[in-house]
């Protein structure tokens, strides 16, 4: 198979689909999830034999249990994807409407409307349940979308994209709207990453190498979502109850999570704080590894940390702490190892809270609440297609809007410029 | 001089002038914009002196007289500059307010807020007042700049430069919050396009050729600004004195500008409009080059249009006519030569002009309104760094909304994620 060529085709047939898709009205597209969730439910028998093949390849294979598990199908999980179908045709209609319109001096009327993107390219490991959502919400967001999984998940993907197809089938839209790569070879994500004329935006979900991969080699904008070395900060001003809540939440609520807390800083003024924050950690699992103050203040921290710990993303149950002098010390460590994606301060004195909530430069900043908020569901955008670490198109949690562009609406009745 | 040592050197000041900047309130920001006004009243005399060296330079090399009519300077274009600085400071505060608070079920308020992207890399041609400009609009949303003009304009953006240095160290700003590249070499705008971890995004402004070498050589986003092939549709059931007026407008208003028509459409039912159109187009010295329908239409059109006339932006006394069956044919021209900047249906039906506005996919889509209104100013941005043609981040007139960001603020009272 020349695959390069199979690309080219996916792509030009997905572009030509994302027309009819972008002016398709929202009961269709909605029709379209409801489809795809009873395509789904008819085929459960072919989806949960192909994803057995992929688990046995994957066993023959060695890979790992943690990753088996990421990927396997089940009668619970396929319950949830399709109940993740109702839920996104529930979310109220991202584009078309036309809104903040002003009237200009000269007469006219400018107003913003929200357009699909166009067509995003998908590319994820492992969990098959990713093939699904997120071609509901390309979908519902008016655009069209090439999947591109993982190796190890290319049977389960496959079936789960023939579903998709005859729910997309049966509501009238075209197949190519949602498009599932039908080639394992890496060669066909070089080929998706350099189509800047077929695919409007790269989102990679996985793991920190396929993105910094997929980042080096793309000539498309992609929707970056890198490490979360996420902070949370005890001011001087905490309320010790809240502080240690919040702190105790924020490591240990998941381990494995992006917004999970890696690094607490401590002003020295609430390191009394410490001795019992420390306990209720180790006792709940948690390595504790901690500067030369901190263990000072709490002499339960046997482990020093290195100046690796401040710029590490644990993703497991160890967390560094370190006591600064006040809010400026903790703004200039997060400014310097955090990595823009979540942190928090810990305190009652407004205007400090307000610094940092101005001052720190991250997707998400919060005031007296765990770091663990940061997400799509519960900043109530109803679904989440990532969180991006970057700056430009869309940041922090990403739900529908982040898939959609903008576009100037102008009314006049004749209008022309003098 | 190591070019890419300096260039690195005067990224890495930017980075650190762009934190300061960031922090600052906007009463500093205004004063400082002021105090440049203060700073090129003073120095006028040296500022038309290099300006002087670069006109001789320029004639000397025979650099074309429209290229040199763009990099003069003179007291009215000053006046222009400072009064410029004086209505950017009058401009409302783009950053820092918490908007959007909705209260979530989990008890924790979500809102959003804007902030400055970071470090801007300005690269632009000829025109001197641009170093100003979109300096003054950098400042104001927040961020640091690093201007790279055209190395005809050197001496001028130099004196420029020193009176913006002047005016951010009077305002206790950092100089380094706008740094004028020092050298011409070629070199200087490779290095600047591959340090994203300097700058947070690209900004070119000139011809096409200028922005298609920074878009095949940036590793940093940029929010770029490529042909302007606008069209004006005119729908069967258009009111045909306002599409006499709009597309006469649209073309003639002026020439030379993105958001003058190129290509007028015309629906078979209205071809009736075409002759008195023409002859007012032939009247304003505008050559009309038509498809055979049109000329039949209207017989003053002597000129075929060629198909590559469909895809050419003019920028000039020349229009390309085609009659199409219907709405439909006109937004599949649309789709297939347009460039995404900005098309005008003229229609008394209300729902053709829904369809048009939903479906045309471009940056300023229009009714009943001439092109030429796609504009930073007419749109009530008060200010206009460049008209982006991409889908990303910021499309269309891009004001000082364009410069910033926008971050998640989330606000608790001890609240916890269950």
């Amino acid at each position: 198979m020349d695959i390069q060529a199979t690309m080219v085709e996916m792509g030009r047939a997905a572009r030509a689909a994302a027309r009819i898709v972008a002016a398709s009205g929202v009961e269709q597209r909605n029709e379209a999830l409801l489809q795809i969730r009873v395509a789904l439910a008819d085929s459960r028998e072919q989806i949960l034999s192909a994803n057995e093949r992929d688990l046995e390849a994957g066993r023959a294979s060695g890979l790992d249990p943690a990753l088996l598990d990421r990927l396997a199908l089940n009668a619970a999980r396929l319950d949830v994807l399709e109940e993740g179908l109702s839920q996104v045709a529930a979310l109220p209609e991202p584009i078309g409407h036309i809104t903040d319109v002003r009237r200009m001096p000269s007469g006219i009327d400018v107003g913003s409307m929200r357009v699909p993107l166009g067509v995003i390219g998908m590319i994820y490991e492992s969990r098959p349940n990713v093939t699904v959502e997120a071609a509901s919400l390309c979908l519902k967001a008016g655009n069209a979308v090439i999947l591109r999984g993982g190796s190890e998940a290319i049977h389960s993907n496959t079936a789960l994209g023939e579903a998709i197809a005859t729910g997309l089938a049966r509501a009238e839209l075209p197949v190519q709207a949602a498009q599932v790569v039908p080639v394992v070879d890496r060669a066909a994500v070089g080929a998706l990453l350099t189509m800047p004329e077929y695919i409007d935006l790269v989102v990679p979900r996985g793991g920190k190498g396929l993105i910094e991969r997929v980042a080096a080699e793309s000539q498309i904008a992609i929707l970056k979502h890198l490490d979360g070395i996420c902070h949370v900060y005890i001011d001087v001003d905490a309320d010790p109850e809240k502080a240690h809540r919040i702190a105790l939440n924020a490591k240990t609520q998941r381990y494995g999570t992006c917004n999970t807390m890696e690094t607490l800083l401590v002003a020295r003024g609430r390191a009394g704080i410490l001795p019992d924050l420390v306990a209720a950690l180790q006792e709940a699992g948690v390595e504790v590894r901690g500067c030369a103050a901190s263990r000072q203040a709490a002499s339960a921290i046997v482990v020093d940390a290195a100046e690796a710990d401040w710029a590490t993303e644990y993703l497991g149950p160890i967390l560094s702490v370190k006591i600064v002098e006040d809010v400026d010390e903790a703004m200039a460590h997060i400014a310097r190892y955090g990595s823009d994606h979540t942190e928090s301060i810990v305190t009652e004195n407004a205007s400090t809270a307000d610094r940092f909530l101005r001052e720190v430069d991250s997707g998400s900043v919060m005031h007296n609440a765990s770091t663990r908020f940061a997400d799509g569901f519960e900043y109530g955008l109803g679904a989440e297609i990532g969180i991006s670490t970057g700056k430009l198109h869309a940041r922090g949690p990403v739900g529908l809007e982040g898939l959609t562009s903008r576009k100037y609406i102008v009314r006049g009745d004749g209008h022309i410029r003098q």
